[in-house]
């Protein structure tokens, strides 16, 4: 194999997570460690848009420290971008741009984190650098709290997520239940169209200590069905806790807000999501005639690296190591994705999958884990989800409260 | 020092917390240990309703490592009410039946874990009992993550709650900054009237990582002039944090929502608070043309016993514990509070309260601890709260999740 010498990006893109920083420790740090091959290790501000603008720091000038903080610092520390690059075919200019600016740092290994349209950026620079004949070694690193990245079996962020949820769930059914008077609750959680997070909650209700009924945006959702669902837990235990996915929609494609009343739409029309559980709880109250209370998980849902998952943890820090070793070993064009060996004992192995099998295609919880009323998930979910939230993963405390990692962000010189 | 035989009754009322169950268990174990003085151990319902309707527990049949797993498991295990008992001198009946159900099960020790309206029913009951010859020894053993108690440095359940908002806000600001538009996020506290838990997020600014704006309702909320606020540091930053109480009011007692547009009121015309960061941030983002996000802590800021402060949960358990030990040495009506004798290092006290000086007077933040733009808190608030949040007290974790109590609520008989 030829070594490939030169010099080194990384960009963070999309959503952040509670991991996303740790797959970037893993990239700096294995990078740093190879200056015989790899000259200089870079760190894009927002992702690609930092490429374009030229606004590149110098890692290798970081506190060690800082960077070994990254493991359990939330969010995306050089920042994130939701930048779709056109097709080179359509509009080269930002080709164009991204090759200057590789040429000028002599950038030969760049690696991307990010989920579904991340993997498409990186897939679309590797096949523009090789026809413009500059060699480079493109990977992609997974992250998605959605988990819905095709060909890996989970992606890094969904776990901490998920165990963030699933303890959060556990201790808002304790409060909810405290009073003597009726009482119906709605929590709503993250994901579009795949509903991995609010399926999270079956791991509280699997302690007892759980949601009555989980929609998720993987069934089409009948208000009126739910209604009658909610109706005979609440005239058995005076009580019902519900997990709904801000992503549920009916058959004719209607959100929540939508089929309760009004909804919010920006403006290029696309429904306003969030909300839901607040909408969703007064729906119900009116209904019922009981006290009802909606809460959002919101953004505290993916950015709680106090209570991450340590297998979550280990495993983005491995995907962003493998990543560089894979680049140094003569591997391109491929996302680092886990392939799992055995659930009881729990083996994951690493494994690469091409990009363009990765790019923009949505993975979602098989039909065959949710029960058949469509309100709860089967046992099968349970042994897929139970190992990934495995282990805990917090900041170091100092004066009682996370102490987190703040790089320099040196500006790269040339 | 007379030796009074009987039993002992604990009851949890009014919002739960973090702790409220670790001062359970310093009373239930505490008072086991006295079984040659205290013969039953029982545990009421829903707080004095479960006394009313005689639902008793007997906590002597409970297995102890359940009762020391409430140490660390949040809300109230036993239930809690929000009852409010009438002057004895307009309707005995509610006393008459307390009597009755206190020679009944020989009832000599009464202990009441709550706020300002529990510390007033304890007190109300104490009288009466004493009126009518029955002696009993009654204990108030205080907890309001409002930690608005008169008379006391602070409450239990305060401190629990405010580290996890001091390290959730720390973890919502880097999730807000990560990108490279223009952004406004408001974070909604709880807090009616007092806004200690709202000014934990100078916890988080003191980090480098908190709102850049904090309104309490101590200081009456004028909505033009927090939109100069706002507008000065969106202009700088391109991005403010906004950290608000739900009890925020103009002058004229107003609440946001019914600053801004339209209010939810009760049956009783009561306005219903909640939704202020939503209706606030929309509110901005009109006004900005920015990207705004809204963001409710809700009830996460008070059940969060996964992120508890070590400091809070011993010295809950030590407030239940010594009100047994109070009241084996004879002492009658006190609430257990605290008083500090240095701040650094942190000493802190146990000091008896009688308890008609504790009921129904509200502690609110000392203005002199709130910057003149009335937007942000002196250094004098973190030198009071920091000491309080020291140190990590978390669940045991089984599976991922947390393992709380599980109580098996056998009914007493006589």
């Amino acid at each position: 194999m030829e070594i490939l010498y030169g010099n080194a990006i990384f960009g963070q893109s999309g959503g952040p997570t509670s991991v996303i920083n740790a797959s970037a420790a893993g990239v700096f740090i294995e990078a740093l460690a190879h200056s015989d091959v790899i000259g200089k290790v870079y760190g894009a501000a927002h992702g690609i848009k930092g490429i374009l603008a030229e606004e590149i720091y110098d890692i290798g000038q970081e506190d060690p420290c800082e960077l070994e903080l990254l493991k359990t610092t939330p969010s995306s520390a050089l920042g994130s971008c939701r930048y779709k690059l056109k097709d080179a075919t359509v509009d080269e200019t930002d080709y164009l741009r991204l090759l200057e600016v590789f040429r000028k740092y002599n950038i030969r290994y760049f690696f991307y984190n990010g989920g579904n349209d991340s993997m498409d950026t990186c897939n679309k620079i590797s096949k523009y650098m090789q026809k413009a004949d500059w060699e480079c070694r493109v990977m992609g690193v997974p992250k998605t709290i959605d988990n819905d990245l095709f060909g890996t079996d989970h992606c890094p962020g969904f776990a901490s997520s998920a165990k963030y949820i699933a303890t959060s769930t556990m201790e808002v059914y304790l409060d909810s239940k405290v009073y003597d008077f009726g009482m119906v609750t709605v929590i709503e959680l993250m994901g579009r169209n795949a509903g991995w997070l609010t399926a999270a909650t079956a791991i509280s209700a699997s302690k007892g200590l759980g949601p009555d009924l989980i929609y998720l945006p993987e069934i089409p959702f009948d208000l009126d069905q739910m209604m009658s669902d909610v109706r005979k837990i609440y005239e058995r235990d005076n009580k019902c806790l519900i997990a709904v996915s801000e992503g549920v929609k009916s058959t004719d494609g209607r959100y929540i807000p939508e089929l309760v009343g009004t909804v919010a739409r920006d403006a290029f029309g696309h429904a306003q999501l969030g909300g839901t559980a607040s909408i969703l709880s007064s729906y119900i109250g009116e209904r019922l005639g009981c006290k009802v209370r909606g809460i959002e998980f919101s953004l505290l849902q993916r950015c709680a690296a106090h209570l991450a998952s340590k297998t979550d943890v280990d495993e983005s820090y491995l995907a962003g190591q493998t990543a560089v070793k894979s680049a140094l070993d003569g591997m391109t064009d491929y996302m680092v994705g886990f392939e799992r060996k055995s659930t009881d004992p729990y083996v994951c192995e690493i494994k690469l999958i091409p990009l363009d099998q990765v790019a923009n295609t949505e993975k979602k919880i098989p039909l065959d884990w949710i029960n058949s009323e469509g309100n709860g998930l089967l046992p099968a979910f349970l042994d897929y989800v139970m190992p990934l939230i495995a282990g805990e993963s917090s900041p170091p405390m100092i004066d009682g409260v996370p102490r987190f990692s703040s790089l320099k962000k040196v500006k790269a010189v040339i």
